[in-house]
């Protein structure tokens, strides 16, 4: 048998040595356009940014060692030109020897991967971008001659290439065109990591497009001009499909291979994984691009599963992520509400800011998180999370619940490791499942920041259940004061019509909700308490 | 209605606020024997240490706080001495006042939690033991009288007993009725910790009894002598439940009182929760002890839904916990090895030893993780972790996965938050998932480091393949090297028979085993490599 691997990195390169260990005796080829195969992708910004030292760190497999330990044929440099399916050949060029040949297959494996899109403003040959050790060396080279920056794209690429420049002593333009950083999360999300990028320095300029690329700056399309002496775009990917389509190939509108759950385009002699392919979403069921490594990884692997004659059936995905900004770590799994509300998807919202571990523990500091629910199923559709501890513990916890199709409430009775410095005693995760379980069962109902303006329009009266001092420092505009040790005894004294109550993270409200729906009155809790409001709120440019 | 509970600490207190939720007009009486309610159990041994520096720190709520917001009766020293069901009441003594008196209740709660287990040795009205703030004032002035201690017992409490002590200069002595630390993992999970105790100063002894305490030392059974100003009682905890089996309560033989899911007695109108009571245990279905704080306040919530009339079904439990040891974290979920063998219940096993972080990021430490599949349905039925870093995510994950009735081979599909300073592209988790489906569907077999004796002395080679440097340096004693870079052109050179195939952790073994197998040759992994092997026989006190 002989396997063709075009791409060795993360999907092609695990492709590769599981194909080595279930088939002892297959002829395993693997053709990669770069210089180097099995390098360490997401490892490429610290290294710019300097906190890997070594470059060698990022090189993990060379040709030499994968023929050593996996008699793998690894050939660098070997950029496929075209797939010629009938005859079942590639056509190679090698740049080393400046020679092409036909290279003939029995299975062939496409992991090409996503290549970073530019887009074409005057002036955009200038701009760099990153996807391999080339890039990374260019990037690196061109930082140390520069003073300023500016990055295009805050997403986690966008973000991890600011904080490094920013890390090398560089001053730095964050530039998005959307309203916030990290569209994968939620606003009222995202606007920590926004604070924070800020107070570290980092200037972040939102809702601006790059009009053009001058000589030492960037024109943005309010007309205003940023130093930029070096200009990185990093505004997404694209499946980088073009050989997979010219052989003939379905790929969907967004430009990823069309696979089935076994990894197979339409020719079931090619497979194709990774990037370059379409998923299938875990809450949607329908296609679309998932561009991370751990779903790379899985599906090389599953992919020689397949041409190993096994029988294999990839699971869909969710999409988890994590980025650490400068400290802060802000982390995802599933939807978020924007795409819920987008997609008319009914969903119950939770947002909760407890500490990371026990409060009378040193050093404990706030967590955010929040969990999206589907309203008629009550299953998990997704989660956020930022903070500078405990981050990333969480989203994997509930990214699991979520693959495992467990119920919101379900989380409550999920058993977690505590000792007071690793969390408390009800963890988050299980606050999350109490939380969902009282709205699921009717115990008490919320509201969201974003909601509050309409439901006053139509008459409610938003209710502060802090201290006098709380309130006096900060408030609602428009609230009404009503500390929740009082709430009991001056019932009386309330505005008839519906009530938000609110507290700064909505547990002092949660007693306050049920106290009143005790005795009668329509209460809701403002989920996530002044915090979240004023979140989204500073989100939103309207604080 | 009114509801009394007995006991004002995790379970109790959970119950007494969720009821004030649930039923807005209950009369809710708490009566607590100690001085204090709502302190921070957990935080205890580490106030002893002075990690947490104020005494006040470990309250959290008094009487009057709890009055105010949640309008409880608190009544802290008063004890409850009997309580008398047909009349449905129960005589109180008031310790601060000097009186009796009756009090009656609709529904009661009890949850008097657990007490610790002061064996009968002579001398042991000496040994002090750690259960409230009372209990800590006066271990925290004896230490600062102190300049040596012996603490009996190596489990949890033991352990941070003895780092605390340790922390706060004293010269400290573990000793433990059993072979290992930490009696709720594994021996040779164990031992990474029990290295560290004793390179950070701390004199362990194993395997020994405590015949009698003198006035400044303790003797062991095996006649030697511990010097010990201070002696500290942590050989367990038994439920405190004589107050409900004199109320003709069914407890079980190990003293837990018996309830149904809806955490009621066999009297309905009482309930009972916490470390109490039995709770059901996850693997087996049967009844057991879990004296943990996160089922406590579960329960303690679960038990006032009941009272307000709600379906109310706990889940079952599988005593998931995690300690740090002067920096090393150790955690565990569901049933150990021991377990499974003495319930001779049919069982695969996987260790491995990753990284808890991408190697090409800075600061990667390592990380040890054991998992228990039921060999008839591939579910998780278990997991230790020990390391100094991601050690609560991953058992976290594992839990839940654990308590979704997760295959482990579908471990592999997780998505888990990456970022190189989080975890690896596939995360440690995905590994054990990747290597317990190579299990269950017959990829590779393994054989644990306690089996390779009997292996051998059936006609086994024990193959190391790591490279002849490694093998130069420290080897299993009789193994024979091939290094895997070479074993493919070498394979006339192994000898006939079954061949244990072994590198440093298991993956590279993976790799031969592999080509061994396809050669048809009957190969097996050595589970977790050389480190496994190692602190096995360590344990077992063979090397």
């Amino acid at each position: 048998m002989k396997v063709v691997i075009v791409g060795g990195v993360a999907g092609g390169m695990s492709a590769a040595t599981r194909v080595r260990r279930l088939v002892p005796d297959a002829e395993i080829i693997v053709l990669e356009r770069g210089e180097h195969v099995s390098f360490a992708n997401c490892g490429l910004p610290y290294y710019i940014g300097g906190t890997i030292e070594h470059r060698s760190a990022l090189l993990l497999q060379t040709p030499e060692s994968l023929h050593d330990r996996f008699a793998l044929d690894v050939r660098v440099r070997h950029e496929v030109l075209t797939i010629d399916r009938a005859a079942q050949t590639v056509q190679v060029r090698d740049h080393r020897a400046g020679v092409d040949y036909t290279q003939d297959w029995d299975h062939l494996v496409l992991s090409t991967g996503a290549a970073p899109v530019v887009p074409s403003v005057p002036g955009a040959e200038r701009a760099l971008t990153l996807r391999d050790v080339a890039d990374a060396d260019v990037i690196a080279e061109a930082a140390a001659r520069s003073r300023t920056a500016v990055v295009a794209g805050a997403g986690f690429i966008g973000l991890e290439m600011a904080e490094n420049l920013h890390t090398r002593g560089l001053s730095v333009a964050l530039v998005e065109l959307s309203g916030q950083v990290l569209p994968p999360l939620d606003p009222e999300m995202a606007q920590p990591v926004l604070d924070h990028l800020r107070t570290q320095g980092v200037s972040v300029h939102l809702g601006s497009g790059i009009q053009r690329i001058d000589a030492t700056t960037v024109v943005l399309d309010d007309g205003s001009t940023l130093p930029a002496d070096l200009v990185i775009m990093a505004i997404g990917v694209r499946p980088d499909s073009r050989l997979a389509a010219a052989a003939g190939l379905t790929t969907g509108p967004d430009g990823g291979v069309v696979v089935d759950a076994s990894l197979r385009t339409r020719d079931p002699r090619i497979h194709a994984v990774g990037d370059l392919v379409q998923k299938t979403d875990a809450v949607s069921g329908q296609a679309g691009l998932v561009p991370l490594a751990g779903p790379a990884n899985r599906q090389g692997r599953l992919a020689a599963d397949a041409i190993a004659g096994r029988a294999v059936h990839d699971g869909d995905s969710q999409g988890t992520a994590v980025i650490s900004v400068l400290g802060l770590t802000a982390a995802v799994t599933g939807w978020n509400e924007k795409r819920l509300r987008a997609a008319g998807r009914r969903h119950r919202i939770v947002h909760i800011h407890p500490l990371a571990h026990a409060g009378y523990y040193p050093g404990a500091t706030p967590l955010s998180i929040k969990l999206l629910i589907d309203a008629q199923t009550d299953q998990i559709l997704g989660a956020q999370a930022v903070g500078t501890e405990g981050v990333d513990k969480r989203i994997d916890v509930l990214a699991t619940a979520m693959a495992a199709r467990m119920r919101a409430s379900d989380l409550l009775r999920l058993e977690l490791a505590y000792a007071p410095q690793y969390g408390t005693a009800k963890d988050p995760v299980n606050m999350l499942g109490y939380l969902a379980e009282n709205l699921a069962n009717g115990t008490t109902a919320n509201i969201q920041w974003h909601e509050v303006e309409a439901a006053r329009a139509a008459g409610a009266t938003v209710v502060d259940v802090r201290t006098a001092a709380e309130f006096a420092a900060e408030a609602i505009p428009g609230a009404i004061n009503l500390p929740l040790d009082e709430l009991r005894h001056r019932l009386g004294e309330l505005p008839p019509g519906r009530l938000i109550v609110h507290c700064q993270v909505g547990q002092r409200a949660h007693s306050a909700v049920c106290l009143l729906r005790g005795r009668g009155r329509d209460a809701v809790n403002l989920d996530g308490g002044l915090l979240t409001w004023r979140a989204g709120n500073l989100a939103r440019g309207e604080l």
